[in-house]
């Protein structure tokens, strides 16, 4: 067994209203700074141990497909990293 | 001008405690999973135009420090990519 971080980054989908990160967004011009875009996304970092690192993606994923992301409204992003 | 894209993580601080994340990870071990630790982050994509990446990098950093992070609980890290 190798000990491994997944990093898991969940945004919201192209298209899917994203209040939080607008308020942000206009919070930040109205300090006086320019920008064109501001997306939020939540950032999961998971240790564990497994095989390999195929096993620690795979694991990984089903966490993100189960309870981290709603395929309905979010892309996710899987990263292994040895640790 | 160049077009770059900012890459935001906002951690919480060693010792600062964080019982969303202890819920994600209680949550999935209630689903089967096994994991050692979970540790959860906001990330923010941000499109600018700047001079060069050190510009760039100066305006995120000053964003970070007097909004998207809190320097009392939060670690931040910033990365800038030509888009």
């Amino acid at each position: 067994m190798t000990q491994f971080t997944a990093t898991v980054t969940v945004r919201l989908k192209t298209g899917v209203l994203d209040p939080e990160a607008e308020t942000t967004q206009r919070a930040l011009e109205r300090l006086g700074f320019e920008l064109e875009d501001l997306r939020s996304a939540d950032h999961f970092e998971i240790d564990l141990e497994a095989d390999s690192v195929d096993d620690a993606a795979e694991r990984v994923e089903s966490m993100a497909e189960r309870l981290l992301a709603n395929p309905t409204i979010h892309d996710y992003e899987v990263e292994i990293d040895h640790r």
